[in-house]
């Protein structure tokens, strides 16, 4: 997931940015400034280099370009803190950034205090356009919440002793849940894109006509215990399920399960923020590629939906339902309830067969922010949905996320889909 | 460019069979043993190593499954000629053709020889299914006869002598084209694919209908003169109009001008089969990356067509015309003509914005050579209409060719659209 | 600098070891929970790590294995504070040790001072085997002194801000000193190698004659002047005075000056725990790399010693004297006061031109202990004599210090000698 | 093995140097085009590259700057051909000398001849300097003769179908020799290096005093059927006898065998010129690096002989006996005779426990010529003795031969030594 670009009108934020801005501090009060200093791999960053660079974010495009006067915290902080805007000049490298032992957390804290009081203070002497980007800075901050919450599980799996940094969450069993059922759609022209009121990322629009042929979608994502039998049924040793890269790429890093399985057919376990713990079967399947989401859809004798049948079946849904995330947590996908509505948000990301590219008549936004999503059109598959790290309010049936085929820290499933 | 999946029907293939599998060999005529063995990168494969490859298709796929009592040429070949095919078993690695001394290049004629009169002795008798996998064949070694241009031209590019294969074209000079004028589309629903009788690898199917958006392509492809004009302009220095994979690909292995490419902005010279040369003005700009391509057209102020814009754009063209591969020689693009009629095919391929991903309703082919396309589904992009080194009656306007977007050792080049 | 072996005769451990375990904290006492924890490269290990491993020598070798009923500390440990020790069974990997942001800094110091307790209390009854581990443990451990100081050095000169731990020592100005002198040797059997009492590691036995041809060895270090003007007359840029696989390393690597230095001829910086300063022009010249001492050597008209000549040279000289460890601060070498008798130990470290190999007839010690210096008898070059950072008390004429020859993190400078 | 430096005195070179270059053709004779163009590895070189490397080397420091009026056969080869002279400009990359399949095997084959002719001619001319230098070419030759071999070796074996080049050597069986014997040595005082008339390389230089420890060395080479021992013995799966670098490189390559071997402890096989063939157990093993060789010196309670201690011992036995190249053929190692006198040459090279460093005074030559071997002096072990196939003549008491420790595409295997 990459970042964002401008929406084309402001909505409430100074109620919105307060909420966010606390949010953020709520994920990581529980760390060490050790725990939020080190970065597991390059894809990760640091926890402490999240909280910074979404403040940076805020005191670049909104208070250094809109508010007279005001002076920079540290005119060094932006080279730490710039994650990948050109425009903005040199910049750390991303691979590094786990070095930046000082400042410290506490001194990124007060960062933030400092530019929270500085946004709240000129907020009604903006003009719209800057009131736009801290909108703007607000989503990019939920991004970067859940960031922080799976580049964190992936260093601590990396910790021998897998610490726990919240205790297990207290949910009642549930049962596991009979076959999918198929959401028919008899295709033709629709509409898809992101056209009415309200925030959304350049990436999401113009709307736009799209033509369909008939197709069907599952009824809910794929479960752990569907996942298993993938496994037990030898599907990672089945070179014709996969594409070539995947297999490849399967081979190459000898994956054999999702990650942070560990165990046999007989008795998984996974590990997340609340330590290893056994697999729930009824819970959606995380932390796979799109390799492996493709590869088990060949076995199971469907595909994966593009992006535009996903967003048109789940246009009817609701983004504010669903296994989202409300507060500082480990943040596991909840196991689907049986006889539930059929849901599209929270869960789990689920791959599309869709490659990232632009909508017909898509443009980037003039400045530095134009960096946000268009650059980012090549390799990637877009994933819909949003997880059980998502912070509730922030997705949309159109939201457009996306990522590398062979990346699974983040907590990505899939949902099946077919011809008719 | 991956290989191929079986046509529906069979056309008549024992002179189609005779001409390509003659044209191969002359391809090779000049080549010493040591130029038909060596491989100069992973990506590509030695000149012997295609000869016996596109011989092995036809012994295996023909021979070994429809004529009763034939035996293999040498049954420890299958072992090194096997491309990709994993229900064909272990097969040498990839990478390490070249280390391939013996069989010798005399030996590797005598398989083809030794084939060829399998193949039309059990003509007659051939089952319709064993006839369409030797027009498959065909079609397969014409892609490999591209490939095997394509691979000696970077063979002898690592050779600091830059040997020449063939004199130079003797070509009347050319005037520089004037700019190109538009091809106005009005959008709407359209049919792309192949749907019609006579022969197309497996994933231009099925036909369907795509909605397309206004929209309008140049009339020819972007020229040598056009490209040295973003090179002076600072185009490989402007991040702004690059994706984010392909700066880093750029700055990562200093990228500054089309592969082969030497010289600055004065006076720029060109390596082919026929050694190093000036870079004609007028010719289509060769041997870029879709990365280099994208960013062009940023630069230009307009994008990339689609494939379903450019298949749509190309319908009514001939297939046959243009400039494509009539014998052997070098093979380069030829100056485009002022005044000539739009051409689609021929000169070098076009490097579409469209990811590699099957059509609604694609479905792989049973047995081994389902995995001619559909596995290489990611991570590619599409390429249309072919170049001079494609063996003229091998092109469609449905045709789908499809590289990683940093590759740029095959005759690729672009022409721009935009949207009306 | 690997490890350590057992020496035959233990000393008054009590005081030596409370003194030693006392400087490791005090060491650290500056430090972040952060800057203890991350590492920067494969090579060096985190503050927190070097705290917990020297904790865990003691731990395992004494009180594990020698004292009856000892629990440990937290049996999940030892697999995370293990540095190489075979025969201790498996171990987190090298290059990860900055992935163990917990236990954290607190909870190590905790363990420092359970393991300190359980050490002294059990001293009156632990048999002399075992009082010659806690012998060799707080030899031992002076070695990973030397180590967290060069290691934090190097990552704090990772981080853009360039952070100084202590302020910068207050010295006052030197006079650049003359050229150096010669100390003549008229060759001969000499004898090296440690054979009377005292601790010494294995590797220094046993005590062997030794024949040398006639020899000088220069009174004192090079130093940064001499430096600078080796980079002037383009030392750097002139092959025939390189080794073959240090001219490699130097252009892959854009190797160009010492380590943490900046700048240019006229005005160079260095980076050290007090920040980024002026290089003094009179301090011995520090972190250069084996190939950089050889090709300034080479460049000066002279040779490095070898081992065998700087000991026989620096036999009569005071171990205890000279710019060594006293405590805490930023340990970067003294200038080289004029008039000054020759010196042999502290200030920095010097490359000689031998192979770290086995003296002969030298035997590997029982046990796990004996992996400490034996097993890294390949691919390393001896230096001698200690460094500012080398906690005073460490030294002798005797120790063989050993990196690769590329290495230079450490305070490694060189010392010209010739033939006579 | 690198290259070679003047000697002092120059013998009687036209018969020495026909006879030399006849034999590199020789070799070379039965290969094809491609089989002497590939390059299987950055180590090793084509053939054809060796053929003309050598010839280079003529014309360059003999007949380019001896001979007035000289004009060089093609003067763009050098870049091509010269292998790793600073001083002699620019050139091709090593790892690239696979790529240069034109000139052509017979063009590199003239120019041979047109440069043997001109040395001939030239001859009776040539001041003394450029005939030691001829000689220095003539020994230089020979080295690349055996890389040569050792190169097509590994070649070949790259090749699935393992092609033989030559037929099996056809010999007597003859019985596995029993253990060997020690031959004792009291130390003191010894002379080595070379030091009285006839060629040697500058490396053996000067000759000089050494004080040597009493010893004593193993009357033969170790023999394929204790190596298998060793293997039967867990001595691959035994960390304490490596060196860690040693340990780390053989888990990183699953090294479990002699390189070429393939089988398990019953029926062990192996790869050379002759094809693959069972392992003689009453032959040396070969094809072990020095890490292999001092992990089995371990675990057969010995060591290495230093270099000295080698040179000391072989100084009576005669350097034209035993198994050494007399021609073309597969130049694998013949069996031990069972009864035959001690002997110290051909067979394998040995691999002693000395770095490659110079002797005390060793000057190199000035020019380009001493870059022959100085600049190799870190990083390597030092080898003794000769091997099956260095040319007969080639090999004296004093040669030091030497290669990095992960090295086991020579000829190489190892005696043990012990302490008295």
């Amino acid at each position: 997931m990459a970042e964002v670009a401008p929406a084309p009108h402001a909505a409430s934020p100074p109620t919105l940015f307060q909420k966010v801005r606390r949010l953020s501090l709520e994920l990581a009060a529980h760390l060490s400034d050790a725990d939020a200093t080190v970065q597991s791999m390059p894809d990760a960053s640091p926890a402490k280099w999240h909280l910074a660079h979404t403040t940076w974010f805020f005191e670049t495009f909104v208070l250094r370009d809109h508010v007279p006067g005001y002076q920079l915290h540290d005119p060094r902080w932006p080279f730490l803190f710039n994650s990948y805007y050109e425009a903005e000049g040199e910049r750390h490298a991303r691979d590094r950034r786990g070095m930046i032992t000082r400042p410290t957390l506490d001194e990124v804290r007060a960062y933030r205090a400092h530019v929270d009081h500085a946004v709240l203070r000129a907020w009604p002497d903006l003009p719209d356009e800057a009131r736009a980007l801290v909108e703007l800075g607000c989503h990019h901050e939920q991004q970067h919440q859940e960031l922080l919450l799976t580049d964190l599980t992936h260093l601590f799996a990396q910790n021998p002793l897998e610490p726990a940094v919240w205790p297990a969450s207290t949910r009642a069993p549930v049962a596991v849940p009979g076959p999918a059922n198929w959401i028919e759609h008899g295709g033709g022209v629709a509409e898809i894109g992101h056209g009415g009121a309200g925030f959304a990322f350049d990436c999401e629009t113009p709307r736009h006509a799209v033509l369909l042929q008939p197709f069907a979608v599952a009824d809910r994502a794929v479960t752990n215990a569907e996942w298993a039998a993938f496994i037990a049924d030898g599907g990672y040793d089945s070179p014709g399920h996969w594409l070539a890269d995947g297999w490849a790429w399967a081979r190459a890093n000898a994956v054999r399960a999702p990650l942070y399985w560990e165990g046999d057919g007989e008795g998984w376990t996974s590990f997340a923020l609340d330590g290893r713990r056994p697999v729930d079967p009824a819970a959606p399947v995380a932390h796979i590629s799109f390799y492996e989401a493709d590869a088990y859809a060949s076995w199971a004798g469907a595909r994966l939906p593009t992006e535009a049948e996903w967003e048109v079946a789940a246009a009817g849904a609701d983004p504010l339902g669903g296994d989202q995330l409300d507060g500082p947590g480990p943040a596991t996908p909840a196991p689907v309830r049986p006889g539930a509505r059929p849901g599209f948000f929270g869960g789990t990301w689920e791959w599309t067969g869709s490659a990232f590219r632009p909508y017909p008549g898509f443009r980037t936004a003039a400045g530095a922010v134009g960096e946000y999503n268009g650059k980012f059109m090549s390799g990637q598959f877009v994933l819909r949905g949003g997880s059980s790290a998502s912070p509730r309010g922030h997705l949309r049936a159109s939201y457009r996320n996306f990522f590398a085929p062979d990346k699974r820290w983040q907590v990505t499933g899939l949902r099946l889909a077919r011809d008719r």
